[in-house]
């Protein structure tokens, strides 16, 4: 029995997702769908088989038709849609951000941590990216002795008009926090974001920037954001440990020589760089779920704690002065 | 609605296609199974739902159950399902070989032939993976010039006992020939087979083989096999063009400094090098089917393609001899 | 007629420079030799031909057999001969420091300044070295546009038991602050030093550092040391423009395939990673200085800064607070 | 004292040692040189201190200024300049070839025999270069077990029109010839010259080439010599082992990232390539001699050899037959 999902937000990236459970992975079907913009639901439901409109996310979590729901909506509204899976007693997959304030992601822990069982699943692809697990697995493995410092690039060719400074924290460097948190396995403890000189092709934003973070144990993570870079999209990471460093490596397919010059290509945008990482985040979901086990993926506390890092990156982007990061204790549901 | 594949041969090959099918892929499910070992199907429909288990290839082809066949039993049973699928106007995916004798495969297109279309793919997963497919778009983007000398190199780290230096040529170098004529985009004219210093460690194998490999138009290519080199399974190409040349690019997910190296890994084996190439494989297939087009992939020219030059490669092994490559006209059905 | 070089200095460094003059060159020779140690010159001297030994730097400067100095002393007696040779207008090539104070440097610039024509050449060799060459030469390209960052890495295998943390900033640090203000063309105005999570291997040090150093124009340098990383001898460098980055390239002769592994050399150390560069520095100074030029190479106001950015790196080392780095004027002399 | 060197041949390469005898490298100085065009040789002269011009080869041998003599005449004369130094007991460094035919090679084989020690060295400047000695150390090490194959290429961006379809044997892949028969430490048994599809860039020339030789043991050297390739001057070489295989490394000094490419440079020509490794074998050579031992890189053996298989490929490339390779029994001179 294929797995029913509910998707409420049915823009790029709920359309996106749908297009890869129908016509990708295995296990998983549309049953419903609903939008803020009711035709625009509509209109997606049409090419799909046996998909209900719901006229409201409440509605679609509530049917029975529906096993799991996937978040997709607009950021203010994850918390009401997550927290309402989570009465329902249903899975719910949900878009970063958990939640747009840091006091909303506790209210979505606590009804977890009341529930007693993991229910979310936040969408930090990244972990699932075949060269990022490879790095994680060589860290693991002590070849490198304990990790000292991490290196985190994150070169965009440009960004929309709508783009703004504080966006390169919250909306791009978050990945980064989250997969430095998963890769040294501890959370962060303080941020520091310093201008670079600017970028005149990027229309007045504060770009680059350098992020010095500090873990809690004290590894430097230093997370550089450069989002009108032109050249593509180009993600790096070294992990440097005590007697070796580990890095992702360059993903060309093939090498050219021609002109003077052997060279191969930089991924164009992050569905070049990132596609199979979705893939296969959704379908060890769907699979997860189908076996009727919790989520092991990104939790709400994962969500909690990068809403939390990105509001203190926000504050200390404005004064470049370091700022504490403060999480409280982590709730035994998500230990281990 | 899902396609439903009929799977005639449930060995190791079949069972990995029918765990793709269901558990990677979408738009396909596995209506029916049959083996030279019942039980074998029996147990393998256990796992599946819905799987309805036939006696017999020809019944399995037959029922109004299966839209679609899927041949990877005994290489010698190939030709008669293959032609009772066509028989029964039925797409077929057969595994390599098409057929184990030339006049076999000529069998098969003659009756394509006469049914004006294309029903047959056989599977050359190689034209699926993407390092490939970018090394053709570079030749046909013509920015290296016409191509004149093509390098493969398909270095396995070990063979079973079972290994004979022909299946160098018929099961080994067969992907290289099929890789050659589709970058190259023409025709195998002639072939020499030279054994080069035998490595101790392969029992007696004539390994590694040098194979000169000559196109219609006088593309020299080169295909070496080492078959018992044990540092992993290396798969190499490269184009020599006019002006310009490229290869496939090497393939690690990470660079690793440790102890005086900086080093990559090396695939261990033709699962981890060509995963996702049987899944594109099979996912294009499947859509192509179930929009009710012709296939599209490797036809029942290039099976039959594959075996002549096997042929001929098999004959030159014993002599060294350069051994003509004769194919005789093509169908207007496989031009395009 | 060779260039008639007289070496204050028989120690290590000294007898690698005398060799390199005598052995690999062409165009000089050892015409004096002195060093605190004079038993040590007299053996120096006793396998060079013609080579005299003096009993003090002051009267080896003044020989009229000698046409050039090269200062290879202990670090604190720098000044005087550096002094004394521009007194006695000759050319003069002082290892690094050019002196221990920026009080010194400030006497040496005005002694030069006050002859109107620069004696002095310090030995910051990296400039020397191919691939910096080729790094700074596609920067002022222009075509990876304006930098903005730049990432440079120090990674030394191991450290003697004396080292300090202070070394790290001032002899380790001070090759990259001098290769920064080079590629980059501009002075650098603060320096931040932040510890990492401290390596265990490091005996106590502070190690890794991470320094984070601003241009004047506001170009982030990011300067990293780990001097015990064991792995080897490996010198990293990024620049990160508005639409492009260009970086060191790794230096490994050969691609061994063995063992599930594709890997290169990482080089061993210093002597291994910048030997050609020493030769190419040397024979540039001799070239340069036998035609009867002005020395080209780096400058006493090149010593003169990178002893004030060590002394605000030391400073800040302390605290992990920002300081900054105030040069005061550059003299006519030392622009072009 | 420096080593006195008698200069036959001031044209293009012989002016080019001279610089590097005279600007670059130590211990050696010209002090005698002649050419059959005189003005060439008095021009030539008049930039060098204390050199003398001589009428005649054999006169600048027979002087007491000179010490060792440079051959880098017209190759038709290189062997009564060298059989005139062998006579007069002086070291002589031939460039190649060593003779224009094997009968030559061997008179000059049988005065050196006769005269009981090696005179001769032969200029094959790539066992001098880093990345070739590495391979080499490579396969000493064992590490990729006994050699089965070995790739060779030679790639050069374009040839002047007066290049011939033989000169791609004799001029180009001689070099490949040599170095194989020293990374392998064996010699060459036979070869088969088969041309590709030919480079319409190439002027009517057969080009490129691929030479099938086989060493004595049986080790299948492939050399491909693509002349008119434009991209740049690149020489590759790969040699499979029994459990590994290890490859020139590729040389770029930066890896830009620019519009959508990482690159590195190719280099332009064999200048850039072997700059380096001229250098090598001159200060080898030039410490070797002055030091009173006899010369210890490539032999007359080693031109004698190379002359031998040129003439076999010259044969093959006529035909495409497989020519055996023969030279007789090798003088205990120039064992080990």
């Amino acid at each position: 029995m294929a797995l029913r999902i509910g998707v409420i937000g049915t823009g790029m990236i709920g359309t996106d997702h749908i297009r890869r459970i129908t016509q990708v992975l295995s296990g998983a079907e549309i049953a419903a769908v609903t939008d803020a913009n009711l035709d625009l639901a509509k209109q997606v439901a049409q090419d799909l088989p046996d998909t209900e409109v719901f006229g409201d996310g409440h509605d679609l979590i509530g049917s029975g038709q529906v096993d799991a729901v996937l978040v997709t909506s607009w950021g203010p509204t994850h918390e009401e849609f997550v927290l309402a899976a989570i009465a329902s007693g249903k899975p719910v997959f949900c878009e970063k951000p958990l939640a747009t304030t840091a006091e909303a992601c506790r209210r979505i822990i606590a009804a977890e941590v009341s529930a007693g069982c993991r229910f979310v699943q936040v969408g930090f692809m990244r972990r699932y990216d075949a060269a990022y697990r490879q790095l994680k697995a060589v860290i693991d493995s002590g070849v490198i002795g304990a990790p000292l410092m991490y290196y985190s690039a994150h070169r965009n060719p440009d960004v929309p008009s709508t783009y703004t400074s504080e966006m390169a924290v919250v909306d791009t460097a978050v990945h980064d926090f989250d997969v430095a948190r998963w890769l040294l396995g501890e959370e962060l403890g303080a941020i520091r974001v310093l201008p670079a000189k600017q970028n005149s092709l990027g229309g007045g934003l504060k770009d680059p920037l350098l992020m010095v973070v500090e873990t809690e144990s004290g590894v430097l993570v230093n997370v550089e954001t450069s989002v009108n870079i032109r050249y593509g999209y180009d993600i790096r990471g070294e992990v440097v440990g005590e007697s070796g460093a580990v890095a992702l490596a360059d993903r060309n397919q093939v090498d050219l020589r021609h002109a003077g010059l052997r060279s191969g290509g930089v991924p164009a945008d992050w569905r070049e760089r990132f596609a199979v990482a979705f893939d296969t985040e959704f379908q060890e979901w769907i699979d997860t779920i189908a076996s009727g086990s919790e989520p092991v993926g990104p939790s709400s506390w994962d969500g909690y704690a990068a809403t939390v890092v990105c509001d203190a990156g926000v504050r200390s982007l404005a004064t470049s002065e370091r700022v504490p990061i403060v999480l409280g204790d982590k709730p035994a549901l998500y230990r281990n």
